[in-house]
């Protein structure tokens, strides 16, 4: 089982990743983001999307009730419905799910996230959450019967109430549960940097102490994808994570050809 | 087998409606509008919704690219969601579906409209098309498992395009396919009205023959659903149809109770 993950920067050829995986043998399922689409709709609705930094210091979206209706029209509803519609041009049988789907992925909602404000530490709880459970049922169900699910946030919290979670947890749980043997990550990027201004300084390899120790220096987003890497519950399979560049023509091709980050060796632990 | 259409208006009570539906016995599949959602977005997005009147005078809504971005985000993605999402909350275990999911209905693109403007008469071609054929596969798999579909458009072209159709037409296809015995239709309106002006003017029964009269003295979208209706194409079951309305505390009992619209007894036509 691969997962492939298709990250929502706009430079992403998601056309030419659909194009590859007609030529891979084997299951596979989708992982899609849709970040430059929310935050073009955000912007043409006038709505500010709200970060906030966490005083450990990983930056998170705070999601409101408004971010989550941004969400599922800009995941679950264009750019979910456009890659099943690209799947299907090129004879997938693709089947686009969000988490709330057969409570495909369910989560339990943050309790709230620390953050400084005028020198003074504040509570804010949204409408996020960590992923905890995956419905295999449904996505093996899917599986046997020739179809490929694309899936996309929002997930569904302990009380069926829809939240926004990060992609990155998602397919790390979903790489468990489904016992994936590789991970193909899609980035505006030639794949993790040593330094993100940088093209040129790929890392080629890395193992998962390394992977602690550049999760230490990054910033932001990077630091929370790295996170996700090295949080990855490894429960008897241990997949070969790949990070590639999804804005080149051939994507899948190149990334399996070598050209992203390989991570391997990633240990077991409980999330 | 039953069909639950929930219809689009901004009045409809879903919430009402998901809530009788734990109360009933045996299966059923919700097919559902937006209207209401994507006007509103439309006007925020500042993108105006065309509508044609073809020579024979049916009213239509004109797809360009943009107005199926606007479908998806305000159909598959937003109010398809909270409906799964509602589902989940009082114990049904919904999974949403666009008919792009798995082929799951397919259509035939509209060759154009025939519409008259500035005295010639002209043809427009948008994404729009019938329905033609569902994949019950897929729907019968989900169902046989504990899930309830709840199916919105857009649906797919012969080339794996996605186009607009009639939510009467595919409900209309989804009876046949399907063999429903029952199908609910909510709406706006206490259910089909002599005058559509006065609320106390409803048609409590309806046969086949007294809709194609009604057909004919109807206007724009009404004019639509009794021509769907018309030709609903009875293959083997003769389902009973309830037009009733959405906006009660609790409109499915209702329904069931008698208080919309019934129309039975409708004969098999080739679509």
């Amino acid at each position: 089982m691969r997962i492939i993950k298709i990250g929502g920067g706009a430079r992403i050829n998601i056309q030419g990743i659909i194009h590859n995986l007609t030529e891979l043998s084997g299951p596979f399922i989708i992982v899609h983001g849709a970040n430059a689409l929310r935050d073009s709709l955000a912007e043409q609705l006038d709505k500010r999307r709200i970060t906030l930094t966490s005083l450990s210091g990983y930056t998170s979206v705070y999601s409101d009730q408004e971010a989550l209706d941004l969400i599922m029209m800009s995941y679950a509803g264009l750019q979910n419905k456009r890659i099943v519609a690209m799947c299907q041009q090129a004879g997938i049988n693709a089947v686009g799910l969000s988490g709330l789907d057969g409570a495909l992925v369910r989560g339990v909602r943050n309790k709230g996230i620390r953050v400084q404000e005028n020198g003074k530490t504040l509570i804010k709880r949204d409408f996020s959450g960590k992923p905890h459970e995956v419905n295999t049922s449904l996505l093996n169900l899917l599986i046997e019967n020739g179809y490929v699910p694309v899936l996309c946030i929002p997930i569904i919290d302990e009380h069926n109430i829809p939240i926004n979670s990060e992609n990155d947890d998602i397919v790390g749980l979903l790489a468990c549960e489904l016992n994936a043997e590789q991970v193909i990550q899609f980035i505006e990027a030639p794949g993790l940097l040593k330094d993100k201004n940088n093209p040129n300084s790929l890392i080629e390899e890395l193992s998962s102490e390394e992977l602690s120790v550049w999760e230490e220096k990054a910033e932001k987003r990077m630091k929370r994808k790295l996170h996700a890497l090295t949080k990855l519950c490894m429960l008897s399979s241990h997949p070969e994570i790949i990070i590639a560049d999804g804005r080149v023509e051939n994507p899948l091709v190149q990334a399996l050809a070598g050209s992203g980050t390989l991570i391997r060796g990633l240990v077991c632990k409980t999330q």
